[in-house]
């Protein structure tokens, strides 16, 4: 594994020269720098795992027969786009969010002289996407399957976003906007496409499927993107800061979190008015409230129960799979995630 | 004329309830009500002359034969993406350059409860190009290479804007980065790919040519481009403010103008250091003093030198041109903007 990670990282070194070499701009001594310093700040730092999830259902998909250094590269060079494509969403994100660090470091628009070209800098990690993927697989005959998924998906993630930015616009602060199937919207196309379902299609692409043969792929992976993203709301107030690698704050944020919708569900009248008064302030006392509630409602129980059923789905969709590459495929995303501390 | 455009804008009220449709992505009330309101907004409020040129030049390419109603449509479709890619290109440059107004009224991320959402707005507009492209021309024996068209230009773009940001950033003011290579790298690549080469390219496609057997067509119409921009940096100074409808502020702004790059080039060493002394100052006395300096320079007949000197050689790339059609479209742009007052 760390063996695959270091493979990864070195085609990285290869692709980064794509775009500062690009014949289809005239780049000054500036840009050039500009750019380099722009992608190794943004583009490698994070965890990879989306990236590295390629090679590894690629592998599971052709059932265990050794890839080639060609397919492995291949395979490579699209995890590394979907890693593009994360440093964009992250990089406009933080400055929307007004956020302070990134992966262990100032966030790109809060490095001096960076400021608002960080929105022009997005852009730009954006449209490297696509001259990789010219430079890669033009002429391969799923070379437009490959365009139209990285469109739809970032277009889908886009509007999740929308919808995230909109629920929770400053100074509307309205808990009665807040509901199971609006979390469940938000957290499906902002997270689940690109980082559950997106790395398998890649894989799915290049072993020659046709993926709308494959809705049902989707499906599953796309439920086990909400299930993931309902642990990290759960991990945020209940997990281990330690172990997490940071303090959550999703009740001072006012965050459309698992938690809160589900205990917008389950509490009674006078819990009810408890959390409109006290979710979404900064003040420690009003996120005590919000935590002596959440256990009140039992919440470690709740999400137990959440956790084993939507375990015990997931694995029934599995299994009812046809194909046993895919089923191998998804009991390896399922295995990492299944009841995760971190 | 006005008949093209009543049609053109009919086509847009078509196109703007395919994002509002999408099967990619379940809308709430709430999240199609801001997407409506988003497009309305930033989309068709413009002169249009980039989307309505696509028709106008299919209509040319087609030597004189009538267009069928699908053919225009077609273009119209067409022109409609650059209009989008336009609008998404002025929401992200107004937030950069911290702007005021746009077309006469305050820009998007100024309107109230907008705000930074409008990073993601600008993200979706740009979103809707391909999805719009996927509808009516998925299936074409071209349209994988009106998606790579696309995605050239728009990269194309982005790196001129991006050279245009990291020469003028703030705190830095240099005038000594400023040179004539520097001005043209930064309009032909910020402007002219999209305002003057992707409509005729997008005609070129439908009309069922080859786009790398047209490098001249890029290269007469990018330097059209730029023979437009400088007009745009002399108008900023010398125009009528009734006639181009704004008062200029490439002084103040510090802009890399071409009145300034070229001020360098002819100055002595005394107006020299009255330019490094004056300019990008916001007082009304510098601004008059960098203006005097041009008159001294005798800008009025070095730009009249220029433009003729500029279409001279337009002409004759345009006389040399195989194609009568292909001379025709260019005839019809140069005729545009030659000598233009506004």
């Amino acid at each position: 594994m760390a063996d695959l990670k270091s493979t990864f990282l070195k085609v990285y070194s290869v692709l980064k020269e794509e775009p500062l070499q690009d014949p289809a701009f005239e780049f000054t001594d500036a840009s050039r720098q500009w750019i380099e310093r722009m992608l190794d700040y943004n583009v490698p730092g994070g965890k990879l795992n989306r990236g590295l999830s390629v090679i590894d259902s690629y592998r599971l998909l052709k059932e265990g027969k050794e890839l080639t250094e060609d397919e492995i590269f291949l395979a490579s060079v699209l995890g590394w786009c979907i890693e593009w494509l994360q440093a964009y969403f992250l990089v406009l994100d933080d400055i929307m969010d007004n956020s302070v660090t990134r992966r262990g470091q100032p966030c790109w628009f809060r490095v001096p002289k960076v400021g608002m070209i960080a929105v022009n800098d997005g852009v730009l990690l954006r449209n490297h996407i696509p001259r990789i993927l010219k430079n890669h697989f033009k002429g391969k005959s799923y070379y437009v399957d490959l365009l139209d998924l990285f469109n739809e998906v970032e277009f889908q993630t886009a509007s999740g976003q929308m919808i995230d930015l909109i629920t929770t616009i400053e100074g509307e602060k309205d808990l009665s906007k807040y509901a199971l199937s609006i979390h469940r919207r938000i957290v499906q196309y902002k997270t689940a496409y690109y980082s559950f379902y997106l790395p398998v299609a890649c894989a799915l692409v290049i072993s020659g499927e046709d993926l709308d043969k494959h809705t049902v792929v989707k499906d599953i992976l796309v439920q086990m993107g909400v299930y993931f993203q309902v642990q990290d709301d759960y991990l945020d107030c209940f997990g281990d800061p330690e172990t997490i690698g940071k303090v959550g704050t999703d009740i001072e944020d006012f965050k459309c979190s698992w938690l809160v919708v589900k205990a917008l569900e389950l509490c009674n009248e006078e819990q009810n008015k408890l959390l409109h008064e006290a979710y979404g302030k900064p003040d420690p006392e009003n996120v005590a409230k919000v935590k002596a509630l959440y256990k009140e409602l039992d919440f470690q129980g709740v999400f137990a129960k959440y956790e084993s059923q939507s375990y015990a789905k997931l694995n029934a969709s599995i299994e009812a799979h046809p194909s046993k590459s895919i089923q191998a495929v998804f009991k390896s995303f399922l295995g990492k995630i299944y009841k995760r501390q971190k």
